[in-house]
């Protein structure tokens, strides 16, 4: 295309855009135009992308980190001839695939759910690592950034991840429009600002004017050609370009504008310009092979050791088994055992630091390239990534979030390195699995068993060891539970996951000397729940005490209740779990004053008869 | 001091350290050891505090961002008299206020609880913001960092923040020894590589030898004398410094030294040093002083408006009739509707840009200078502040979080703006408060009686407007509800709270005109909960729906459970939330497609009765 024909695109993506947010009466029209003239000239010329196969390995890969600029890709995904017209004018409806923020889930296009600023650049990331380091397949990742997203600090995670891997496959177009939702940005429209900082962070950077489709060309260009660290175009445009009315004004964000019909003329009108981006080359992927056989650990009955370890062994084993499995950890692989994966599988190992986020950010961008990735730091320091997860869930990406360092039997280190938190934060997501073993056989299971399951699979893992309870052949199915005491005579059940099934078999064992029979099961699969397990054990013993490493909101004990959600009569409940703000102690101190140790658990038994 | 006696002390603290740690059994004796020097000349020559009087306003402030580091800390506390040495070798055990990592709640020398690393920093900015802007109280923040926590983006958030601000009162010292916990750093040694970053986001930069004491000294008087910009100090050391067999050495991390005697024997022996830290000037608190008389907003019975809009004017006549309360948003004011606050309280409203993190961080650091903080964003983004949160509540810090937009009811935007696992996230946080208005009176209300509370109080707000159906002097008591339908024919009850409550309402009213009464709970404190009323209406109606604007789990449905946890029958129970992934759509339809507007919940509560 020449120059004058890409300043037409340019318009024509501004027309459709604000035809778009017309329609809805919603949306971020003005948030499109000032990076139309950006998105034209890399789909006309920069793009390699085969229309009619968006699953085609060697595709380029788009990610809209500013999401709300869904116009903007939505009318590109019509220039190319993915959408029509009339499903363009669906924008935001109920029924359409073109929501307010583009989603995966029902556009194959689009590779991640964007809309929360500060992800794309990161998950593009992800995207580029696999490209670099394990497709190899010479694809480049672009992705679109607003300028108020900058001020992220996922961003300059992103930013130090990309250069220190060497991602010149990754280029980062900033649409430097210099306004944000409710005024001006840090730095308005100082370009050298935001040029000092990717330089500083090792990325090649080039300041264009955003409008000058020929600057845009050479900037692209130079990317393109750029070897050995990833480029940040800055590029100055205005926000509302092309509109006089709305042109470079505040307090017009996320507004359709008021005269679609006014504006459409304005910018010269209707356009159907169709655009045929460049082919991928061919290219095979390398993952699909598998990497060979190895059957997963196995542990010998009363051995103790703890289910990270069991993590680290079992995930090196599954990594031996399969081709497409990768790991990733956040500068803590010797306490999560992650290392032992590192160990044996060194090419599909990713060290990401101290940086939560961008660990969860590239396990997503990995895994929309087709990857299997495992996640891991301490359960407490996924809290950092909270928002990635979301966002994940969102996506409908399958990724496996690994949490070490449980609960207060940690010891020691004290509240702040102890999840006690997580299991509420994994369980509200959308389609999430949550799973929490108790041995290192059941570990191993589970540590394989996620890989093939959908969205966000959650394991958690515990400091201490543990004795192993269970035969290397025992299966554990994702909802199920096991059934550890069980008598005719029992008249209560306790409910206990990870550390406290060991106590509460205690505890059952003390109460049995005593004449007190009391059914004790290891709910390993927090998410979903057994129900029907749970259900026969409220009939027969009549109530159940949960027990939990944890605080007592939305973990275990909130998970219990969903077997009794169907209007039938609930049990009786009682809920043991971390009621007040540790401090340092030992293990078994911790457990003792959290009220979760097997004396304690016996204790509330009694307790409960006596008010039966 | 002159050169030796520095050299000294900070040999001393290396001792204490190493004796503290092994004492525990546990604990981070070499990266204690590394910042040993870097303390030593902070304490003895630029620190100026008042060690008898830890509020004294003029009070310099620490905060060692590198938590683990807590030995070395410890050992300055014995240093200048704070703590005993049998104190200090009582670390990490069971009731120590030594613990692991350090948190204010036992030691009010402490401004902040550290230990989930790239924290440190970010709090510091709010505590410089609070000097400069607030307090002009002339004390400086010292916030000792390590170099692995630099990869956290939270550390450039905050960078970015404090420059800004022209945060001249705020030095970062960064303990540059190369080794994070099980390997190097990304960086190692190289100083320049940090000095680039800091100095691209503003701040001015020294590189020194961190084992050097002249050179810190000169380094931290020149920090002093740096205007209009903050100063990071760049230092070079060894982790282990001084002991031959751990200095710069791999897979020591967090671990005690081997042989502590002959360690303190290489160190020199112990020492038994007292200094005094430089006295702070007199200074008079402003925000002591009320800023003036000002009533809450009324709201007239059937208005309607947001409760979000009730957020905003409530906090602006907040901040007149309190010259204490501070707004902190995060770009998002015009949503939030922080503007207001911001436009009537310029000098007391903190812009945040899209930084959740530092918007939290900040809150928290204006918290620990005695200012109340309100902090609010999209619910959905403040999932990207949740380490945050969960750190301010070991800290035991007061502060305010307000979550606009909440769940599906915002509409068109799309799941990634809709918060949908808040209520579930903040119920979780230790000692945490939970409210979620339904009308502007109430909200009013709530925004006032939040301030008065401990830890963290989470305000949760509508984007659409609702109707008033309280008048203005009603009162709503944290832990309380409000029963708006009730009869002696009751058959359910209908559990519900933000939108949820005018749709049960009007579920309630359709299912009157079949003759079925159900009785109606505004739950407006969702943490905690008003067990009476929960209980009554159990026992009196037989049968609960929850209904909640938020994913089944964590939320309203299972916070409800808290009212039956103490062995008595549980009611039976239905619960109404959102459990598919939503697209874009009308408030409305969202409302509907999710089954929880009047048409939904009438429809549930019509089964419930079949299933009775």
């Amino acid at each position: 295309m020449n120059t004058a024909e890409l300043v037409e695109l340019g318009q024509q993506l501004r027309v459709d855009s604000v035809r778009a947010s017309d329609a809805a009466g919603s949306g971020h029209p003005t948030s499109s135009m000032s990076a139309a003239d950006l998105m034209a000239v890399l789909l006309a010329h920069h793009f390699r992308y085969d229309v009619d196969r968006p699953a085609h390995p060697g595709n380029d890969r788009f990610v809209l980190s500013k999401g709300h600029a869904s116009p903007l890709l939505y009318s590109a995904f019509k220039a190319v001839g993915l959408v029509e017209d009339a499903e363009l004018l669906t924008f935001r409806a109920l029924g359409s695939a073109l929501e307010g923020h583009p989603t995966p889930r029902r556009l194959p296009w689009v590779e991640t759910a964007t809309g929360s600023l500060g992800q794309g650049l990161p998950v593009g990331v992800g995207i580029a690592l696999a490209g670099k380091r394990l497709d190899r397949a010479g694809y480049r990742v672009w992705v679109l950034c607003g300028d108020s997203e900058l001020a992220e600090g996922s961003v300059w995670e992103a930013a130090e991840h990309a250069s220190y891997e060497h991602l010149d496959n990754l280029t980062a177009i900033v649409d430097v429009n210099r306004l944000g939702q409710r005024g001006t940005t840090r730095h308005g429209h100082d370009l050298d600002a935001y040029a000092r900082r990717f330089q500083a962070f090792g990325w090649h950077t080039v300041e264009i004017d955003g409008h000058d489709v020929d600057a845009i060309d050479r900037a692209l260009g130079q990317a393109r050609s750029t070897a050995g660290q990833p480029t940040a175009i800055l590029a100055r445009t205005l926000k509302g370009k092309g509109v006089a009315s709305v042109q470079d004004r505040e307090g017009l964000h996320g507004k359709p504008l008021k005269n679609a019909e006014e504006a459409v003329a304005e910018l010269g009108g209707r356009r159907e310009a169709r655009i045929r981006p460049q082919e991928p080359p061919a290219v095979r992927m390398l993952h699909a092979v598998p990497a060979g056989e190895s059957e997963p650990p196995e542990f010998g009955l009363g051995e103790t050791i703890a289910t990270r370890d069991a993590y680290g062994r079992a995930l090196a084993a599954l990594g031996s088994a399969r081709g497409d499995i990768v790991a990733l950890d956040g500068e803590v692989g010797d306490s999560t055992r992650a290392e032992l994966f590192a160990k044996e599988h060194p090419d599909r190992y990713f060290e990401c630091y101290i940086a939560e986020q961008q660990m969860v950010a590239a396990a997503v961008g990995l895994a929309t390239r087709g990857w299997v990735p495992y996640a891991a730091t301490f359960a407490a320091f996924l809290t950092r990534a909270h928002d990635f997860v979301r966002m994940a869930s969102i996506s409908g990406t399958g990724i496996n979030l690994v949490g070490s360092h449980a609960g207060v039997a940690i010891g020691q280190d004290g509240p702040s390195q102890m999840g006690l938190e997580d299991l509420a934060m994994m369980r509200a997501v959308y389609g999430s699995t949550v799973l929490y073993p108790c041995d290192a056989n059941q570990t191993a299971r589970l540590v394989a068993t996620m890989a093939g399951l959908d969205g966000i699979r959650y394991l958690r893992t515990t400091r201490g060891a543990s004795p192993v309870i269970y035969g290397p052949d025992e299966e554990f199915p994702v909802g199920g539970s096991k059934v550890l005491r069980s008598s005719g005579q029992d008249r209560m059940t306790l409910v206990a996951a990870g550390v406290t099934v060991h106590e509460a078999l205690a505890a059952a064992d003390a109460l049995e000397r005593e004449g007190i029979r009391a059914r004790v099961i290891d709910l390993y699969s927090v998410k979903p729940v057994d129900r029907t397990v749970l259900r026969r054990a409220a009939e027969e013993t009549g109530c159940l005490i949960t027990v939990e490493d944890h605080h007592e909101e939305g973990g275990l004990g909130d998970a219990v209740l969903d077997a009794f959600l169907d209007g039938r009569p609930v049990p009786r409940l009682r809920r043991l779990a971390v009621r007040t703000m540790p401090g340092s102690a030992s293990p078994e101190e911790q457990l003792h004053a959290a009220g979760i140790d097997a004396v304690s658990i016996a204790a509330a038994g009694r307790l409960l008869l006596t008010e039966a």
